[in-house]
């Protein structure tokens, strides 16, 4: 009767050690909901400076595209490995958002359920413990009366001093169920807390995972750019075709030998030097023309010439008459080209 | 021999155009310099957010481990995310440096050498475009005073115009030539630039692609993760092997009903509460014993109950000599045995 009574206290104590461990966890919970809030505001503005970079990306990568012929080829292939680093940053965008909607926001809710569960199993447990061990001592005493009644002798006691000792031995078993099915409660209440978490932990994980599909995309982009600028030092047929095609042309350009400049520029201010200095005129056309045949094949891995030809070899010569520099457009064309190189999406 | 003069002007164009496209390059570099300095420099800190989150999800792993046999599975699967995770923040530094030291600043030196190359190149082609120019016109001059001294009918000229003609002809043909080899030189310095930045560019890009290496393994986690959580409800082996091994065990655990509580706490103060009115002494092996096994198989995906049976069972029970409760011993050794797992690394 005393190891059954030992055992309800042994488990009892594991039941209070288990809720005991649920309630000292939320520290630990709270700490890493405050620490994947603080890495989700990080990886907010991250993402900000990654957007400001591809920007920047883009624009390297139109200058590239919109050049007299020599890097095209390598314009439109930077225009790819920007446009899937865009990809990517969407697709951390989204991770970033699952962190916080769908880990975040639901633990902290989740919290408060596991705190008031956990304290109504403790509250619950206690109760019913206090009640059984009453009984038992009421029962007890019972039984201890009786044997005293039968010790003094009065009349046959011993079939109903039986059936009190068996009520209490059968209250004692029924107590040790009682308190194994209050262990199991509280083991699974811990348990499920893991699973929940999990869950949520999934959705993001499953997010993340996904940003791994576009990455393996950069590799084919890394080959074509190998491909493309292995020999820096050999020009690409479009080059030679600029220079073939310009003996056919109407030659829009012209060329007069810089008067000798004021003073020698220091080397900071050289490029500002030197479009003040520059008497070159350059045709309208070249400046305004989108190369649409670029924009519709972007995977092209060498550019036709016919195609490709210059803007400013079939449009019309108009520096005779003296039209301002149009340079300041560039910017404006250049974007414009990017947005359709955008709007086809990398192919 | 006016269109050979008008192709040389045309050549001479283009080549100025080139150059200044160069030249005006230099603010779309220094933009994407600078943009990836910004996004370097958030990375760094993200990569210190991530950090912070990743030692608060070891806690959460290490809480499931060091539970009482219902969840140590769950432990084991979180620890092998973490891990993973470190593994993926380590790609990340690794790229972040990548971008600094393998793209800005190198990109930064060049773009100074850059500058030097296209103001060599074009002062040299101006220099020499002159030279040319005049030594036509001085050849072009005595065509012209032959010519008239042969209107004038002294002596026989012809052959001396026609050798001076052949030679302000074969100036022309030489200068072209000359523009040609610059419109090319020109064409080179260009593309090489690109060419130079692409290589500078790859290697971030392919350690970029190495975290994917990384991001792959994650999806056998979450597998196991999906497997081990699947049924909330329903207890693992290893939680009914606590309650069967707690009979045969010292009784090291035991359990008194709590005394009413001065007044109903509040759900924000529960747990300070329980720990507070908490009559329980745990016993000392659970606290400082670290599960070794575990950390020897941290792949194991269910626990063997024999080996892994809870360290308090095969303590020496001293309960009874009311030492404190060891609680505040726990962290240090979860962190033992984190850092015991750390060692092993994920295999």
């Amino acid at each position: 009767m005393e190891s059954v009574e030992k055992e309800c206290g042994a488990l009892g104590g594991l039941f209070q050690a288990i809720v005991n461990d649920m309630k000292s966890s939320y520290p630990v919970w709270e700490d890493f909901s405050a620490k994947a809030t603080k890495l989700h505001s990080q990886l907010r503005t991250t993402i900000l400076a990654a957007v400001a970079f591809l920007d920047a990306f883009q624009k390297v990568a139109d200058m590239a595209t919109n050049s007299r012929g020599a890097t095209r080829d390598i314009g439109s292939a930077l225009t790819r490995m920007c446009m899937r680093h865009r990809s990517i940053e969407g697709k951390l965008r989204h991770f970033t958002n699952a962190l916080m909607e769908g880990l975040v926001t639901p633990l902290q809710d989740r919290l408060e359920e596991w705190k008031k569960t956990a304290n109504l199993l403790d509250k619950d447990h206690a109760k019913e413990y206090k009640r059984s061990r009453q009984e038992i001592k009421r029962k007890s005493l019972d039984t201890v009366k009786l044997q005293k009644k039968a010790r003094k002798g009065r009349g046959n006691l011993r079939p109903q001093l039986d059936s009190a000792m068996q009520d209490v031995s059968d209250l004692y078993l029924l107590m040790e169920e009682t308190e194994k099915q209050a262990v199991r409660r509280a083991l699974l209440e811990e348990r499920s807390r893991y699973c929940s978490f999990i869950t949520l932990l999934q959705s993001v994980v499953t997010v993340e995972i996904a940003m791994l599909g576009e990455i393996t995309h950069l590799q084919p982009i890394v080959d074509d750019l190998t491909g493309l600028t292995e020999d820096p030092h050999k020009l690409p047929p479009a080059s030679e075709q600029v220079i073939r095609d310009l003996k056919g042309s109407d030659y829009s350009w012209s060329y007069q030998t810089p008067p000798p400049p004021p003073a020698a520029p220091t080397p900071g201010r050289a490029a500002c030097a030197a479009s003040s200095r520059c008497p070159l005129q350059e045709p309208i056309g070249s400046a305004v023309c989108p190369p649409t045949t670029l924009a519709l094949s972007p995977r092209m891995p060498t550019p036709t010439p016919s195609l490709r030809r210059p803007c400013h070899l079939i449009s019309p010569a108009r520096n005779q008459q003296a039209q301002p520099p149009l340079r300041l457009q560039k910017p404006a064309s250049l974007s414009a080209s990017a947005a359709l190189l955008r709007r086809t999406g990398p192919n």
